[in-house]
């Protein structure tokens, strides 16, 4: 594969099964990616370190699944300028409200980029719809992916 | 100002007031924006006119804010390829949760970007990243804006 | 079947199982009714068309069934001059709070009857009751209804 | 004023402010209405009595406001075979999640048609759809006011 | 059995095998019951007629289980003098939430006394514990009951 | 005053303002009633002390009233073979939710009686009842009550 | 075993299974510890006799699992000088934010230290952290602890 | 003053006026500490090496307070092996709400002790507490201060 524009990051490798979606909706798109497992708070300086580099390394957008009190999207993107979209995992308890409100209300300064609950194949379309906003070919494959939809 | 890049569509026009902030730190970015007031549901072909346009009149991303059962957001991404960023707006009953579950748990194939409840700044924010994906002057506003917010 | 009087549409045909039971209750009072599957962000021509062709045809009350953020009934709302019934769906994650509130909290101007949560029947029967508000048959079929679950 | 066709029945004096918008809204749809402050609880033979009259007396349609335990509405929608408009009234304490969860999750065979909270504008215009459904005259005021507001 | 003492309610036969908590635990305290299922908006006046009734059959208190938007023991208390305890069932969307709320929120005048989401037992203790109230022999069950428990 | 038949203990001091409401009706219904303010966290032997003696003192029933965690009805609860009535005081923060959960839940085996968030005069009115489970004159009051308020 | 150091209390003997999480993870730190049931509100002069007793026994730290309107944690902190670490139960109808809120919002005064619902294995390592203040050998098997989980 | 034993370190300089209420109980206790203001989102290298050194600069407790999405207290748990305390700020939308469930619901490995949403004075008191588990002054000094809550 080529260089990665999206890096995938994930808080536990429990969260690998539903973030296969993210995968294979990139893959349809035929965007190269990388996947990262890395907690932010077991592994803290791990994450700092991708995060930091995922830019120079020429990723474009970060994709950051995490559960419950799911710090991962925000500690990404206090580390990078690049846009960072934050998947909630849903949990056993309380359903993922938890994980949704640790991601979605981030500070003024420090936005992240929300999707739904377990929103791991929006989490590659909106990815890809931010590649598109400067490349005309991921543009073209956002129209036709939306035209197909439609039928 | 030159060709919008980000178009900002409001619900309502009470939402004005929150979402200035949002227009002010697009001009600290010397981001060319554009504004609409206009509700999807009592101006719906309105709302569909201008989403469709959007990416054919150069923008590249979308800004909409609204409140309660918000589908502001969700009804533009119908329209267009381009990444729609959602605003919740607080609420005077639920206190902005019903804002932001509507905006948040969008169905598969047609995301949305949902910030804070209010988060008028941070859609700002997350706009100019987006554009600095692709953009290195826009990228280098937003480091320049993390670093002074870490001094 | 005679000349639908009432229109359902539903956002995905994952909700087909739950509003089966409207099905059941629309025929069991002899309501002639259409069906029609189509997702207010997937499809969003296709609901527009139907909606806003369905007073014109002679329907004269619609069911919209939708999950998550749920924007079906609001924008078949907008328009139609129709009385507009939303049925919220349960969801895996939230129970259908996310879908109840995307749907209920309409804003000012633009209503829609909002039923419980996978509600199908009662969204049927408050269908009849509005078509009864004008018509003694379908009237008389309630009466007997309530008449025969006090029973 | 002529015949009522709507009847608007509010479970407390202190819900009246708030619902004096449905009581403008039909008088600006010409709909000949009748108001009666009644509690499901502390006056429910009242109650009884009106619910089970109205529709002998000519009533097409329902308005019952109430908060907290919010029963009015169901308890109304047992006596009557008339579409019923529940409008959950803004709670202190709770926002209102507790007038609308009693309101809208009305179990099979007794709907309810649930407008938002505090949503008495919106109560007026669903009535008047429902009237619109039998009689073009009400119908043509509903497609002016949409007209209206899409301007 | 001799005179009932305590009277339960239940919106529904499916609250029966939750509320067989709250009968047995009355047989092992000996106090006399009735158990009558009926709706509050299905069977309106069969309700109110045993409500009305309870107190001079000789009943002392009333236990009232439902669902959802559980109107029945606010409906009870309505019609009767007797203390009502209202057992909220848990629900399949809400767990519950919307049953609590909708039995506890009462408003001024009118209160039920609530238990605990299915709490069956608790009702049939509270039950005995109001009748020990006045009875030494009642009395004397529940503090066998508590000493038993703390061992 | 004659031997007080209703304890009432707050668990703060900033909880009397609510509670006067509570007072003031045990007063309309002539109830002969103390107070004490004691909290379960602070307080606890006073607590316990003035639980396990309310019985042997004569009285009949209990209102405890709390906020935040509430575990003041809990804990009188545990100490007495009366029946408990708790009022969940509204808080600053969560609207009272946090106090009615912390209060209604309660285990299998300990039941307390739960009104509405600031339920006050309920809780009075509820202990009246109570009272008047045995005492025709108190369930006289609770008549006349009732009578007067479907005025 | 020796002396120990923490004590785990549970209000019922289900809450067993999921505490073994803490249980294990103590006795991979090797910290000595002993573990008793019994019920805030069924045993209560078994629980204060515990936990008044806990620190001249050598106890340091106090873990309090408890579900439902878990008042235990705050029942042990009255009476105690130590520390007590409150787990919250996973509910099977609120999903434990009923035991959540029971615990964590305790008011001025007497606070408890809340762990995630179900939180075993993290209650076991706070105690543990709590021990490492001011032991060294805990301290170090805390750092060993997060060494090992960031590989 | 002499070397701190407790680090307070808070998100915003908007939260300085709550937790005012943690330094005055802090003093109270004559536990001498140091405050930081800084961002885990704005200022993460400023937050980790302060959370990082910590330990080696003799504290024995961290408190961090934080508002929204609260992570605070785990990104500065991620670097120490001290014990860090959570304290939750009321957020004027969800009511802190959010705060809670962003600091308690921490993934196993990584805890935090969560106190009450604005605990501030809370907050500190479990510090003294964590203190006296090895400090007979500190201790004391807690048994003085419940003695003296109790009159």
């Amino acid at each position: 594969m080529s260089q990665p524009l999206v890096g995938i990051i994930l808080g536990s490798k429990s969260d690998l099964e539903v973030m296969q979606g993210a995968v294979k909706q990139l893959e349809a798109f035929d965007v190269p990616h990388e996947l990262l497992i890395a907690s932010a708070h077991r592994n803290p300086d791990k994450v700092h370190a991708w995060a930091a580099g995922a830019a120079g390394q020429g990723m474009k957008v970060i994709i950051a699944a995490a559960g419950k009190a799911a710090h991962l999207a925000g500690v990404v993107a206090a580390f990078t300028p690049l846009p960072v979209i934050a998947v909630p995992m849903k949990t056993s308890d309380l359903g993922g409200l938890d994980s949704l409100l640790s991601m979605v209300q981030m500070p003024t300064g420090v936005p992240v980029a929300t999707v739904a609950i377990n929103g791991a194949a929006n989490a590659a379309i909106l990815a890809t719809q931010i590649l598109g906003a400067a490349d005309e070919g991921f543009r073209k494959k956002i129209e036709d992916f939306k035209a197909q939809m439609a039928e």
